[in-house]
């Protein structure tokens, strides 16, 4: 999977607009998605004034936009207010499902939580995000909840470092340009020489640790899955909450499973690669 | 959630082009979400000529979708192929964190299959369709994975037996109109006056058992999970390997720990409801 077009999502609004000129953009999609991701947990629930306000429509527009979408049945309405139906998580599920990685990965999740009773995740890169595309989760550490389609900042996740230091040397100079680094946390490594450095030693080592850096008692190390031909495909990771387990423990404990596990998920993968 | 509207959602295609007459109705729309969905397991990857024969789209209109899709980062493409990107996760994940239930789920999830070592879920009822929009997966019991987002016909699954047995009269009456049973398993109930009887007595004892009538060898029990005002808003699950407890041990030992998550997540239910 390449992902060159390194753009950071909150750009997107921008970039579509300038992209409309194009007699081959249909201006009309474009829109409607707009629609379908205005709802999220702060508005799950929108008049038609707040989804024109939310999406820069104009209530017309807005309009015919809702009432096609409630018609193929992915909004619903009553009294004046839309909500998303279950309808659309066939659109993001014809891509999971389209996806070897995330059926493939899961026994082997399933085994590594087991083992270690902790959560496990499948992620990949997707500019300049990382999104989860399988996990397993033993209990619930962060004061967010992850599901497959969690999206992070690549560069302050473990997963996401150990896919970043697999990129190549453009690739990475422009999702650096891109990227507004900023410390989630006081633990937060947000020096680009630094990331720079630690994505080296990740590189080198195949393993990375990112401590408190995402939230504060969090604890992750992540490793990459390869494909049949050796390319990065995706990160595995086994986050931990810091009081359980000790730099050395993760190290001496959660380290070699981890390892084991990603070879077993790369091996599976080289089977079912065309 | 009301879903008086039951449709088969295999008729989707000729209901929209029925639709496409109305001035309000925005085809672009309708066809860029079909290309979309077009992409599955059978078909992760497809050429222009794939895409227009799976859409019933012109070359030249799937050209078009297609470079949209592209430019606005659902679609990636490279020597003729296209596939979608996780991107796409977002328009499905708009709905899943805008859903309470599924945030409030999760833990109550997971003490349950800790409890139990068996998967457990929570589903709500999408036209003729049961949707997961929560899972713990302790152990692979079925051939096909189950992830947020599956599907299932209802009326072949505890949940969505738990669902149906819920309908408004009209409602289940439109919905076994509109709906082909057949028998999935030799266990399984495909005859509507049964099932109408099956109906009738999970919706009086407040829970349901489906033994082996998905896949042979799974057995499931459901309960509804209610809102503020009582109405059935969700059902959960607990899912098990027939040979790991026989009917009489789930109704002993599954059932009342099924139960008693099912008032606790509804009581959480009843103090996040506006």
């Amino acid at each position: 999977m390449t992902h060159g077009d390194v753009v950071s999502p909150s750009a997107g609004a921008t970039v579509e607009s300038d992209r409309s000129a194009s007699p081959d953009f249909v201006q009309s999609l474009a829109r409607g998605l707009s629609v379908i991701r205005a709802f999220d947990a702060r508005r799950p629930r929108q008049s038609l004034s707040d989804v024109a306000r939310n999406t820069g429509l104009t209530r017309a527009t807005a309009r015919r936009f809702l009432h096609t979408l409630v018609e193929l049945g992915y909004v619903d309405t009553a009294d004046s207010v839309f909500w998303l139906t279950p309808r659309v998580l066939d659109l993001g599920y014809s891509y999971l499902s389209a996806l070897p990685l995330t059926d493939l990965a899961q026994p082997h999740l399933e085994k590594l939580s087991t083992r270690l009773g902790e959560s496990s995740s499948v992620a990949v890169l997707d500019g300049a995000d990382i999104v989860y595309v399988g996990r397993v989760q033993v209990r619930r550490i962060m004061t967010i909840g992850i599901t497959i389609g969690t999206r992070f900042p690549a560069y302050a996740t473990s997963m996401g470092r150990v896919l970043l230091a697999a990129l190549p040397a453009e690739d990475l100079d422009a999702y650096l340009d891109a990227t507004d680094l900023r410390a989630l946390t006081p633990h937060g490594l947000a020096e680009e020489g630094a990331l720079r450095a630690e994505l080296s030693r990740v590189a080198e080592q195949g393993w990375c640790v990112v401590d408190q850096e995402l939230e504060p008692g969090l604890r992750s190390v992540a490793a990459p899955v390869h494909d049949r031909g050796g390319a990065v495909r995706a990160a595995l990771n086994v986050s931990t909450h810091a009081a359980r387990y000790s730099p050395e423990q993760l190290h001496d404990e959660l380290i070699p499973e981890l390892l084991a596990t990603a070879r077993a998920l790369s091996a599976d993968l080289a089977i079912v690669n065309r």
